[in-house]
Order: C-alpha cells, then structure tokens, then sequence
C-alpha cells in the first residue's frame, strides 16, 4: 500500500519507560569512548558482496593503523569464510599484541563451540553472544516468554564462562564477554536490566580464570544496541541512563552502544547515548552496516577532534580510508559524508566563499601571531587535519561570487586583487559560468584571468606588448637627457610562457607609490609590439606610468588616465616581486564616477617600475580590446 | 597539517549560554512542522553544476506534487538565472494558487529592490532576508559591532516592509517575513533575541498592508539556521527552547529551523529543535545543500510516519523522488540513504531473514483478522509504504541463512519448504555463494532450486522423468483391475518450460495425507523417461506414492522410503494446485536419524496424486544423481 494520510492505524511507537530523572542533557563528552570496529562483522554481513578474505586482511590492518583497539573480525559459526579468517588472522599473525578479537556468536551450544575453536591460540579474545530479549523477538521470532529468555542467556553464559576458563588454560588466551540483549532499545528498560543482572551474575560466578595469566576478568561488557533505530536519539539516551540507574555493580560493567541509522540520527543516538554514561561505542568506519548501516566511526571521532578532545583514532589519511573502504565493501562514499565527502569542505555561494577567504586571511594572521586556534567561518575544521587542500575548499559555479573567484586567483596566482578588480573580473567568469551552465574550475578561472589582463607569456598576449624600456629624468627646461647612474636603464621584456611575467630587475628603481606625483619629471621610451610589428613611443610625466600614458596618448591615441593604483610583494627575500593593479578609465570621464567601470591591468615584476608599465598596458590592452581600436 | 594528537589548543568549541531549565526531552513531536523546501536555492547553490531552469521547473513541479507549500526557488538578486527562473514560474502559470514562493536576499538596499522585482505579481510570496549576527561573523567578515549588526538588521526590514506594502497594493502580491540571524547557532542566544525583536518592532510597525486583500500579516517567521552543525543537537534544542522563553509575542512568530549535517546530526537537530518548540523546518529531499547538506525532508517526514503521526507530505512514489533529485542534482543517493537508499530494507544476514520471515508471517496473519498494525523485525515501516518491493527485502550472500533463502522461494515459486528441506537447500546456495563470492540474486536462487529438485520444465528435468500414470484399485486377491470411476485415470505430464509443472487436474482424485495410510491397495503404471528412453515401470502400495516407489525398486532397483511428506496448497479457487515436499532415504537407513540428510524432493500440480509422485520423482532424482546410478 502507499503511503497512508493516516498512519496511526499501522504505525504505533514503541517507548521505553520514560526517565525525567535525567541528567545527560547537562553534560559534555570530553573523551573518547572505547571504539569497537565491526566494519568485518556487521558491516561485511550486510553486503550484496561480503569481502573475500583478502579484503578483510587488508581493512583489518588500516583498522589497526588508524588504531583499533578492539575488532570484531566475524561470525566464524556462520560461515565457513569468516572461521577461516579468524585462523589466517592468527596464522598470519596479523593480531598486533594489543588489539582485542571480537566474535559473534548467537546463544546456541554448537555454534558457540565452533566460536572458541575459531580463535583458539589468539591472544585478546572477546567472545560477543546475543541472544533476542525485546518484546517482538520473544512472541514473533523465538517463541519464548520472558523466563525462557533469561534461561536462554544465563545457560550460555554459562557455557561460554566454562570454555573461555578451559581455552585461557590450554591457549593461553585472555577472554573477555561480552553480552547483547537484542534488541535492547525494543525491550522493557527494567526487563534488559534482569537479564543483564543474571547474566553478569553467572559470568562472575565462574571460578577459573579467563586470563591468560590466571587474574580474574574484572568488567564484562554490556552491549545495548539499538538494532534497529526506532524513536529520536533523546529517548535511547533516557533508556541508556534509565538502564544505569538500574544496573549494580556498575564498576564491574562496560556499557556499549550499537547504534543504526534509520532514521537518519546513529550518530547523534551514539552522542547523547555517551552523555547518558556509555564507555563503548560499536561501529564501522563511514558507516556501512545492516540497512541504513550503523553508527560511523569516522564522524564520531572526528566530532571530538572538532571540540579539541582527541578522538585516539587517527584520520589524517581520509583519502586512503576512502580506498580501503570503497574497495573492499563496493559501496561508495556521498560527496556529501561528514568529513570523508568530496563536497563538504567545498563552498560554491559567492557570500559563503566571501566569508571563507577573510576567515582564512584572519586566520593567517592568528597563526602568525603565535594563536592556532581554528575559527574559520563554514568550516568547522581545517580541512588540512584530514588531506584535504585548500583548493578543494572553494569551487565556483553560477552561484558564486567575487570572493571565491579572487580566492582561487590568490590561492593559485598569488595576486590579491583590489575590491573593485574583483567584481569586474567577477562578471567575466559570471558569464562565462551562466553560459556552460558547469562547474568553472580554478584552472578556468586562471586562464580567464590570464586572457583577461594578458598576463603569463606570449600566448596571452593583447595587441599592445611592451617589449623595453628606458627610463631618464627630464630637466626642468624640459629637456631629456640620459640618466647617469652606473645601472643600467634598458629593460628586455621576458616573455615566459605560462609563468607570471617579469622584468630583470633594475638596480635603482624608482620605487614610488606609483601614482608619479612629487617626481622628477621622466621621459620614457618604450619598444611595443602593436598587432605584432614593432614601434617606438615615448612620453613624458611625472614618473614611468605617466609618462607611457603620456605615449599611449600621444603616439597610439589612447587617452587614458588612472583611476586606482595598488600594488603589493609577492613572494619573500631575493624572489620578491612586485604587482601592481591599475584602473585607467578615458581621460574625458569622471573619475569620481565610480559605477562606471574602468578598465583594470595587472603586471608582475621583480622591478616595480616595469610591474606598474606592465599593469598600465594589461589596462590599456582592455581597452583596445573593448573599443576596438584601430591603430592604422 | 595532519590530525593532533592534542587538538585543544587549535579547536576550542563555541557553547550558547546553558539553558537547564529545558522541557523538550519530556515532549513528543506529533504533528507535522510547516515544511519549506529549499532544494532550489540552498539545494541549488552549492552544486558543482548548479540547474538549469528547464531542471529547476522539473524539480518545482515534482516537490508541489509532493505537498509542499512553501518553497524557496532562488536567491534571486545573485545571478540572473535565478532571476529569470522567478519571471519564468510566474508567466508559465507554474504556481499552484496555495503555494508560498519564498526568495533569499541579503540585507542590501540594491538586492532587495532587485528581489521584489523578481517576484512582483506573483500571489504568495515570503521575503527571506538575513544578515549575520554571529560573533565570527561581526568580527571577520563583516566588521561590524553589535549595534551596527542590529541597525543593518532593521533599517532593511523597513525597506522590505515598505516594499512590500508598495508591491501588495501595486501587484496584488500577499507577503510573509522571514527574518534569519545568520549564524544563529554561532550567536550568544541573548543577542540573537535581541536582534529579533528589534526586527520584529520595526516589521509590525508598518502602518499599510503587506496583504493583498488589505488585511495585515499576523505572524512573521524567525528562521534560527544552524548554517553549521558545531555541537550536539540536544545543545540546538537547548538554545531554541532558551531563545522561545526569552522572546516577546511567541504568537506573533514562526519560529523555524534550518540545520545542516556537519556532525552528522541534522536530523536529530531539527527533531529536537521541535522539541523545543519550533513550527517549522527548512531542508532539502534527500538532504542536498551546502557541504554535507541541509537536513532531509525525505527522512524527517518519513520519520513522523513511521510513528503513526502524518507528515503531509507523499513519498509514495520513492523512485520517482529520486530519479528527480539525482538526474537534477547530479548527485547519487547513497545505498544506505534513510528510506530511499537501494539497500535500507534489505537483509542480507541469516538470522535478520529468518526474523524477518517469521515476522511477515506473524503480520499476514494480523492482517487477516483485520489488524494491520505493523510489527515486523528489523524493519521500521513497510517497506510498500515507499514503493519498494517485498523482494527487495531480503537478498542473499553467504552470509545469509535458511531463512532468507525460503523466503525468497515462497515469494517468487509460492512453494513454502518444510524446515529441514531449508536446511538442505541452504547447503546448496551456500556452496554456490562461497564458490562465486558474489551476491546470490532471487533467480540465482530459484535456477539454483528448479535444478536441484528438477522443477519448471523440461530444461531442468532430471534423469528420470515421469510422463504418464494409471492407477487402479487393487482387489484384496492381489488381482489388478481396472478402476471403473467415469474420471479419466491416465494422465499426461506437462512440460512447461520455466513454469512450474502442472498435471492435468483429475476429476476423482485420492486425497490422502500423502503416506498411503488406510487406502485401498493401488497398482500403479507409468511410463518413465530414463536417460532419455522411454519405459513402463509398475509397482503396487497402500497407494499411489508407496505403488510408484514399489515400481522405482522392482524395475529400476532403487530403493527408498519416504521419511517425511509435507503438502500445501498454491494459489485459491479454481486454480488452486497441490505443493508436495517428501524426504526420501534408501530403505535400509535408519528413519530416526535425521542427521543423516535424505534427499528432499517436491512436485506441484493441480492434481494432488500428480504432485505427490512428482515430488517422489524428484527426489529419486537427487538420490540417483549423488549415488551416480547406473540404469542399464
């Protein structure tokens, strides 16, 4: 049937005892919980595909790398594969000495047999049984009523208590138990706590050792899963705390949580079952499992390291954990998975983007200063902690703005456009983006940048190239006369291709602020390419930049003046450089008029002066380029 | 730099200022929120390949079909794309008459002014302005103290206030507000009511009427983003439940939530949040959006079904909803999605399908009587409920059991195996699964069935096949007379390729339980194939079964006996056939010791003697193929 305008008729919840004495809500989780990976056992189970035996080899040691302590690697009573893996484990002697194997095993006489002779000769076993306890179980699947259920539990406990005592003799291994009532969040809160005091009660009747060094175990482990995810996280959180209340001798317990995710919150349930007091938490990595999957260890520990508590698990290497796990499960990883997507540490929202380039200039600032601390807007995390690049962090599409766009040019160019600069080169990749309807990448951007200003050799070249220049001051009766200074004063224009351009460097420059005032009047006469054959112009002004305007003007018959002017180092030491950024807008405008846009340029260069000429021809090329001038 | 191993110094996590005196742990949400989708604008902006507006419209039309009564189709001062899709709903009709448009700008007077002209004759429009009012925000990006915050704050709601009450009157358009303090999750909660209500003032004190029908707006809506998931949701729930308490005229307001999926929490974010008192959630299908998404509506509406509560919004038609959202977005629904994911009803593991079956059982039968409350193991809500099929349910790897795999036969063959049959069969699938490695599909399963039992066709027919029988009463004497009954007593054996065999019916058929018991002695003739010759074989019983195993002993020297025999019926009213299931083992093995597996075979015909002698057939089959007899 579809879905029903009512569904009270079908649905009626299931809900544990309510407990108004709570006290989670109040508290904070400020360390990391024991991880137990079942990503070999529940998550392997639950595949069109369960991993071959090689797979799991290689999952279980990246869970070990990322520092697994306790992993469940099967259910060797099920299958012929997952027994063999327990003995290549052991064979291979794959087992680091302080990782814990779990298995599970259901409460029936042989399987639990064919369980310890599985990891008979391991080192650190814990022996995982389960047997059904909720309400649905009972009536629907085994037909017992409530004391049948407690007698199913304790006399396998039992048993298990008797082999775990006798391999720890004949094996020299170390046992735990641990036990789940399943399903705990579909069963009676009061009921789970008698089956649990029974078997906690057997288990610690046993009289022989199940330690290797004959010392008596000292906690069993109480898992309370939430096999299937039936109401909102805050109810398991109440049931986990109820159950504690209830529990004696909780120093003698080790409550783990077993979340899943049906509806859509095991990772907040695993949280708020935490603050409820659990120790454990059982998952998988990324969060394959039965169905909707269980609980994802990477988000959870990750959530820590977001608060500042170290999770003990180590992430660094989220692209590699990618690999193992798309490789050995067959499923893949959303763009959009907490921490692991390829989407989430990305903004493509022009204010997004905006606010993420002045958090991360911030930011810099900060960390220069001494003060790491992250405070990035969008970004609960540096991306950085776990292989991510920055690069990845901002994208531009449509949707994007200014700021991502003058991002990527600084990311990758090194250039910090002025404000204005920005929105004009905004629009053209606005454009640009509004007419493929794609992603622009920064390699777009780049090149439309490089197109745009004609900067980063021949190949973005714009009709007017100015190949060299020479520079002399002017006397004030207004003759030109050659500097006399030992440095040399004529400039070759590199063309490198694809590489920012640049000047050799001139030993004096005139290092103004570029907008030529309070100078010694200058001539200057530059070599241009003009649509590809040679001229000579020439000029006079106050400094280089007026003075090629000046030639620009009275030569080639642009009339341009300068409207904004910055400029700023690139790189540091003996490799700094200098970019400069002008507008020029027609001499015959209002320069106050700032809505009308002008025409900006950039250029770089070791030698200031020829970075503002080659700023002023970027701009001057604009123009040509949007009068279509003609120079005949 | 990689993962620290003391994280505290760079991460020190943002906390509102606690709230204790909490009541939304002891609350339920029974009813559904007022549901605002903005697929087409959070949804939209942060995709590597934003829409197209033919996608945009495609998208519009399915989520009205879906219920949707508010819906956020752009921001449309930010590219003119947007603008145009607003322009393009309007003069193509698009707009159902009781179906909000809701529209994002920021607070600037040019973006505002271009946001009325985007929406100007439109019916029902919501104007969404936010501003940032998050301490990060003030500080780094925007620069701004904490009154200036509050005047950009409400200098533009008075321009969208006056706006509104000129385009009401002039386009006959009725608004809403709706005003977002941006980062509200990131803001100290107190000054984030204090901005709200300065809002608030100078939005009621508008003198003229933002409705088209003169009356004035009664509620303006508060949305309270957590534009980034930075704590655990009971924190949210926590802040929203302080912020409500502190604010003034609660009935004046709408308060609504907006959570993203950082931590992985922004369902339980947006349940809690409710909790807490909030009327209203803003999210995606499927959780599209920013990073790692904004919450998904798929999931919290299905969540409110799933407890008898309606969410009213219609996800019936969950392929179709999903084909949407991935051929519009681009994106995939990962496999374990809540609700929508390929995998998320499907049991794979032995133990959940045997719960599983026994649990589809336990609600067929309820159902019969009328009460179709659902309750069936691992599996929240039916999975029909979405348009998801029963054998999508279970599918089978090896880690499956029995029980999955008898499932799957009695759904697609209507043949429902006797348990220790299962046990058998089991062993064969088994066997396959762990050869191939691979998922088993259904039709792996019933080839893998018809092959083993020699059922369906003449493909599958084993080196015995029977063709036709006679039966006859038998005279005390031990003389063989023909039966004088009017029915017709030879019958021919249908061979329907890949369907299930079928005899045709006879008329007076002996309805025996199948052992022979208490019947008047039979002679039974039949022609046989055998190894592809045809020959007559004859044999006498109690009746037909033991007559026909008395034949397969005399004629073809095998000797076997049945140890147990099982029927049902298949299908109702005039089609209505006979299932039959016998074990047979070779007459000098113990019939008490069922550790030693007999061979299982099974007939299926309308005639229920058809179907006996079938199934005894089949079985001898699977005898002589693994004693490797030799016929001649």
């Amino acid at each position: 049937m579809p879905m029903l305008a009512d569904p009270s008729q079908r649905y009626k919840p299931f809900r544990p005892t309510p407990y108004p004495a709570r006290t989670w809500p109040n508290k904070e989780n400020t360390t990391a919980p024991i991880w137990l990976s079942t990503d070999l056992r529940d998550g392997n189970q639950s595949l069109a595909n369960p991993m071959s035996n090689a797979q799991k080899m290689r999952f279980f040691r990246h869970l070990c790398q990322i520092g697994f302590k306790e992993i469940e690697v099967s259910y060797p009573a099920a299958s012929e594969l997952d027994f063999a893996f327990c003995r290549e484990l052991l064979d291979e002697k794959e087992i680091p000495d302080d990782v814990w194997i779990q298995v599970l095993t259901p409460a029936r006489e042989d399987l639990i047999r064919r369980t310890f002779e599985a990891v008979a000769g391991m080192k650190h076993v814990i022996i995982h049984m389960y047997n059904a306890t909720s309400c649905l179980f009972r009536e629907v699947v085994f037909n017992n009523n409530r004391e049948e259920t407690i007698q199913l539990a304790v006399s396998h406990t039992k048993l298990v208590r008797e082999l775990a005592e006798q391999y720890a003799k004949s094996h020299g291994t170390t046992f735990r138990y641990e036990y789940s009532p399943e399903t705990f969040s579909q069963t009676e809160t009061e009921y789970a706590v008698e089956v649990c005091e029974a078997v906690k009660k057997t288990w610690f009747a046993g009289k022989g050792s199940v330690w290797a060094d004959g010392r008596n175990e000292e906690r069993i482990i109480f898992n309370l899963p939430a096999t299937v995810e039936i109401f909102t996280p805050n109810i398991l959180a109440d049931q986990i705390e109820h159950f504690i209340s209830l529990l004696t001798e909780r120093e003698k317990c080790i409550i783990s949580l077993h979340t899943h995710n049906d509806r859509g919150c095991a990772v907040a349930a695993a949280e708020l079952g935490r603050l409820a007091g659990a120790d454990r938490i059982e998952g998988t990595i990324l969060g394959n499992g039965e169905r909707t999957g269980n609980v994802d260890l990477v988000t959870l520990g990750m959530n820590l390291y977001s608060q500042g508590y170290a999770p003990n698990l180590d992430f660094s290497d989220m692209f590699s954990i990618i690999d193992t796990v798309t490789e050995c499960t067959g499923l893949p990883v959303h763009p959009r998975h907490p921490y692991a997507g390829e989407l989430v540490f990305t903004a493509f929202s022009g204010s997004h983007q905006d606010a993420i380039k002045k958090g991360f200039e911030a930011q810099q600032k900060r960390e220069a200063q001494g003060d790491v601390r992250w405070d990035v807007p969008y970004l609960p995390i540096d991306p950085a902690d776990v292989g991510c690049t920055y690069e990845a962090v901002i994208r531009v599409n449509s949707q994007s703005g200014k700021g991502g766009i003058a991002y990527i040019i600084k990311q990758v160019l090194s250039l910090d456009m002025p404000r204005r600069m920005q929105i004009s080169f905004y629009r053209v990749i606005q454009e640009l983006s509004e007419k493929t309807g794609k992603e622009i990448t920064s390699k777009d951007i780049t090149t439309a940048f490089r197109q745009t200003y004609h900067l980063g050799g021949s190949i973005y070249d714009g009709r007017i190239v100015l190949k060299s220049f020479i520079t002399r001051d002017v006397q004030p009766s207004g003759d030109a006369t050659p500097e006399r200074s030992p440095s040399r004063n004529s400039h070759r224009i590199a063309n490198l291709a694809l590489s920012i351009d640049r000047l050799d460097r001139v030993d004096s420059p005139d290092r103004n602020n570029g907008a030529d005032l309070h100078q010694t009047p200058k001539r200057l006469t530059a070599k241009v390419l003009i649509d590809g054959s040679l001229r000579e112009i020439s000029g006079e002004g106050n400094g280089p930049l007026s003075s090629l305007l000046d030639a620009l003007q009275g030569d080639l018959g642009i009339n341009l003046s300068i409207r904004e002017y910055t400029e700023h180092g690139v790189g540091a030491g003996s490799d700094v450089k200098a970019a400069t950024y002008v507008e020029l807008i027609p001499s015959d405008a209002d320069p106050k008029n700032k809505t009308k846009g002008g025409f900006w340029g950039v250029g770089v260069d070791a030698d200031i002066t020829a970075s503002g000429l080659k700023a002023v021809m970027s701009a001057a090329n604009g123009y040509a380029a949007a009068v279509d001038l003609d120079f005949d």
